[in-house]
């Protein structure tokens, strides 16, 4: 094969190789050559190339020969160098953000919260955010120049390549606020933003409830219901960013019934405050149908509104409590309307119940399986979520990485 | 570099050089090795050696050069012998069978389309698909023998490995037929089955309604409802082959109705009838609603059910008529509550809406736009079917032409 026959040829596949040996030595490091040839089924020459190309750029380092004991002459240990680099998993929510420091072995080495208070939008929601990033840094004795890659979650429809927020109905103020720019004067390194539930299902797949699923939906269910989907493994964003929007899923109405405002172009922000679906079935809807049925009656009704309320509900229909039982029933046979929906345009393998009704637990689950397996052709796993309200952070821990490696891969030298 | 370096190496390239070529060709044909190398990028030792590859499995000829005129020396042309096999695209639905005979160019060279009885189901259902099929072939003086590939579309869930129809609603007894042993005593070539929705997609694809498109969403909407979903240019079928089943959502009931029926298990056929949202702005409920709306009041009550009794209704809202433009209206309105549920989840680019309401016309179309924009966050393109009723044929065929492409890129010498 002469070499000027195709431009893609030694170079795509160095490329492969290289990848395959950074894949493979992250994930058995410490490893010998040999071990690395098994893992990638790559000849040893090739191997050691690829080797040699990861010593250069830093990201394998040779293990002391001292430290292993060998009969005969000792083979060479090459170990991943996870603490060359670091990257920052970023979840923007209404109440808190969340920063974690991860290294390149997706290791959390250290993570900060800070609750935001109600009036926090603009400039002040975004000093709050780069805080929270530079004390999860300084937790790690890390700075902004230490980290390769940052990406925050944030509700909303993010443009994909600008990063851009074009609509958050629940976080007012964050819509075209200038998250990537502030966080340019922080890391030398890439700022990806995404939407926060597309983040969860990643964080989920990583290392939550559907460890390395093809075929996933996550819905977080909390005040708003938004899904993320994952296809072949892949985030699914849809066209223009807005896959998965099922909380403005109009369901409930009769067949006759009037259009409804305008979704889009309404608002402060934007869009509609509210969807169709969130407002039948979100926490505020759970805690109104509570109070309707009389389930709080020992409580103060200002109370209503918070999770713990919500939590007393569930923890009550769990111990048998009939009444909280029979709310608990209507909103799961609620819940199950829209997510049928969803599973019959979407036929997943596997689906995660996150957000805050995740904690809801057992009960809350079986009640949902109820009402939903009548509604549905097929039999996806249904789980709740396991990360619960780490899901967001962990997930933009994950699509760094990825977004890290996907670098090295194109820019090995770099 | 070593040949031994990577298995994968100079095969893999031949492959992508060989596609690369072999789809240039099929394009361009008849084209120089100079197009082909402009049309690739591939140098002229690359190229030449693809076209006596493809020469070789038969599938490029040298044209005759005496047909050229050329100042000089003529240089040398060669054409795609789209004539040295044939694929077949059926469609079997439930009143009739239509099969299509393509060339390896895609050009449709002879087509059957044979009106199926009420009662054909199980062995006589299968008799009029491979007849219909052989009559097909006889109008181009071909055979089984000729056939490189037969792909058949059907409703229902197929299984996509062993192309078994689990479940078809909407023709009794089609459930579980040995569709596939059957075409196999027709022809040595491979026979698929596929969900039919899922190969007009394909068809508007290839040569319809959103040519090129990468994410596209076509709703069939007849007497049953169902969507075929293409996301990155490729057939999006589920993790269980019964993605897009839009026809069963449930979208119309109160809050808290009772849950339906299940829908798997009932019925002769192994499911439900009909789906909540079929049953509701299917042509059977159009038809139902424009008898209760006096907008037949000249016609015969039995005609209700026929296409024609729906066709009435659509042109006498064309032209003006207020009691047929107020049923076009709110079954315009129905249509698109269950419509932007499925666009929330997907936010595809663009959506077609096929089936027999495809030929409603702009009256249909404007009035499914004035009720979906409302109800949705983003802005799909929405168009009519280009074309109707030979869009699951023609997908059909366009699939076997990939299968065929497909086999000889893994397989040049076969």
């Amino acid at each position: 094969m002469q070499p000027h026959e195709s431009a893609r040829g030694p170079h795509v596949l160095r490329q492969i190789n290289f990848g395959a040996v950074l894949r493979a030595v992250r994930e058995h490091s410490p490893a010998r050559v040999a071990d690395l040839m098994q893992a990638t089924g790559l000849s040893r020459p090739a191997v050691t190339r690829a080797v040699a190309e990861l010593r250069d750029a830093g990201l394998v380092a040779d293990v002391d020969e001292t430290a292993q004991v060998s009969m005969g002459r000792p083979a060479q240990w090459i170990r991943f160098r996870a603490e060359v680099g670091h990257v920052v998993g970023v979840d923007v929510g209404s109440h808190k953000v969340i920063a974690m420091v991860a290294d390149l072995a997706g290791r959390v080495v250290a993570s900060r919260q800070v609750t935001i208070g109600e009036g926090a939008t603009g400039a002040r929601l975004l000093q709050s955010v780069r805080d929270t990033i530079v004390e999860a840094l300084a937790k790690a004795d890390l700075t902004g120049e230490d980290v390769w890659a940052i990406v925050v979650g944030t509700p909303g429809i993010v443009e994909e390549t600008s990063g851009e927020v074009l609509l958050a109905p629940g976080i007012p103020g964050l819509a075209h606020l200038p998250v990537m720019d502030e966080l340019h004067t922080l890391t030398p390194g890439p700022v990806l933003i995404e939407n926060d539930i597309n983040l969860a299902v990643l964080g989920e797949r990583w290392c939550g409830a559907a460890v390395g699923s093809d075929s996933l939906v996550f819905v977080h269910w909390g005040v708003r219901i938004g899904a993320g989907i994952l296809i072949d493994g892949k985030p699914y964003r849809g066209a223009h960013g807005a896959a998965g929007e099922i909380g403005f899923a109009d369901v409930f109405s009769e067949p006759d019934a009037p259009d409804p405002l305008p979704l889009v172009g309404g608002g402060t922000s934007g869009v509609s405050e509210w969807g169709a679906f969130e407002r039948m079935v979100g926490t505020q809807a759970i805690a109104e149908l509570a109070d309707a049925a009389h389930a709080f009656t020992e409580r103060d009704p200002r109370a209503l509104l918070s999770p713990d309320a919500v939590a007393a509900v569930f923890a009550a229909a769990t111990e048998g409590d009939p009444t909280a039982l029979a709310v608990v029933d209507r909103i799961a046979g609620r819940f199950a309307r829209g997510l049928a929906a969803m599973l019959l345009v979407l036929d997943p393998r596997e689906v995660i119940i996150g957000g805050g009704l995740s904690r809801a637990g057992e009960t809350l689950l079986a009640a949902i399986e109820r009402h939903l397996r009548p509604r549905i052709l097929t039999s996806p796993r249904l789980v709740l979520s396991d990360l619960g309200s780490d899901a967001v952070a962990l997930g933009a821990v994950r699509r760094a990485l990825d977004h890290v490696e996907a670098r090295l891969l194109a820019h090995p030298d770099a």
